[in-house]
């Protein structure tokens, strides 16, 4: 592996006390045409083989700056997580010829109690095991391994779950810190049948400790039906 | 799997303000005696596959109690990040017919730059590629796999080389929020020739963020070789 990458910051608005979700729709659009646009440049360079794109949001998720901005960081390789990842989908895709996200997509979408909102490209769940209370998953509902390969109609209709869903969060848990993190497919692969990229959202309420660090298990005390339920009704302002 | 487990609370002094590196050694000695006991009782339920052995200290590390203590939780499955530690031991004995760990202590030894200090029994160390700022290994000088073999003078001698350790920890960085997690072998496994116990001790200084859970990878901007000669130079009082 070659010591080489790049650590780009997006500055999502020029108003300095601003939240991702306090901004208008037409922004967080911006952001994500910002995200496509660097992700389709950096791919050129062959050296580079991940581009992580996430948000820390609030000082107790990692912020370090204030002002609100998302991150892209470009790897010279694919990450241990995102190769397990990549890794249980592929064993799933094996066994059932089909993808695992877009069974997932399918059963949410019948069994209902755990989807937070449902739009014409995505829908918003809280996951069927989170690891965390209130994590939240933006999956797409049609099969895409990478998430740079969305058409302009993705990235609005994006742009405007995006919002809500973080809207919504606030609104159920008074503005938390949070990270978001998109999961997509390598970037020197052509599209891959096992694999579907899609957003987490992690709210920021319980500490990692001991036992999280020596077993890599999480101790989640709210059931996703109940989270979920709970940002439906949480209607956005 | 079946649905059992143990989750027991060691509490280390009456004294409901004093820390585990303020309690005289006797006390320390006691926790690892009561490790020892609890984990050869609990291993008589076959059920039981794995003991969790870790400590909690302050806020901003998960701990939910005030009063200094320790935490014991039995699982009837071996974790998964243990699985992962166990695995690469294996893999790396394989190749070189020699366990890793054991290796680690000779090379540390002969570097001395990132050695905090050494007893008759144990090694401090800085690990070589620490994913957290002053993360620090207490490491057997000699092989074994399951802690809860540890011999009368090895308890004893722990229990100096801990409370030197977080002493040193609590000078250097001002009494830190910390972690320590027990790693050992599984529970119902005969001695295992390329798995090594130790203690990993997480001083709480840095915020796990979107980078961290998206990779997996950690950004440490602290070399060990500083923070071991860091800790060498805090002579505990």
């Amino acid at each position: 592996m070659s010591g080489i990458g790049a650590h780009e910051v997006i500055i999502e608005t020029p108003d300095h006390m601003a939240t991702l979700s306090d901004v208008e729709e037409k922004r967080i659009e911006d952001l994500f045409w910002a995200f496509r646009d660097r992700v389709i440049d950096l791919k050129k360079d062959l050296r580079l083989r991940y581009t992580l794109f996430f948000k820390n949001h609030g000082e107790s998720a990692g912020a370090t700056l204030e002002h609100s901005h998302s991150q892209l960081i470009a790897l010279p390789v694919v990450p241990k997580r995102v190769l397990e990842e990549l890794d249980g989908a592929k064993k799933y895709f094996e066994y059932k010829e089909r993808c695992v996200y877009c069974d997932i997509v399918r059963q949410e979408i019948a069994a209902g109690t755990r989807v937070v909102m449902e739009s014409d490209h995505f829908l918003v769940i809280s996951p069927y095991a989170p690891r965390f209370p209130f994590e939240t998953w933006v999956v797409p509902k049609l099969h895409h391994s990478h998430a740079e390969t969305m058409s302009p109609q993705a990235i609005q209709d994006l742009a405007s779950v995006m919002r809500s869903t973080l809207r919504r969060l606030d609104k159920a848990l008074e503005r938390p810190p949070f990270n978001f993190v998109m999961h997509t497919a390598p970037l020197q692969e052509a599209s891959i049948p096992h694999y579907h990229w899609h957003i987490e959202i992690i709210p920021k309420l319980t500490r990692v400790a001991g036992f999280e660090w020596g077993s890599g298990f999480y101790i989640n005390p709210t059931p996703p039906e109940e989270s979920a339920k709970f940002l439906r009704d949480a209607t956005p302002v």
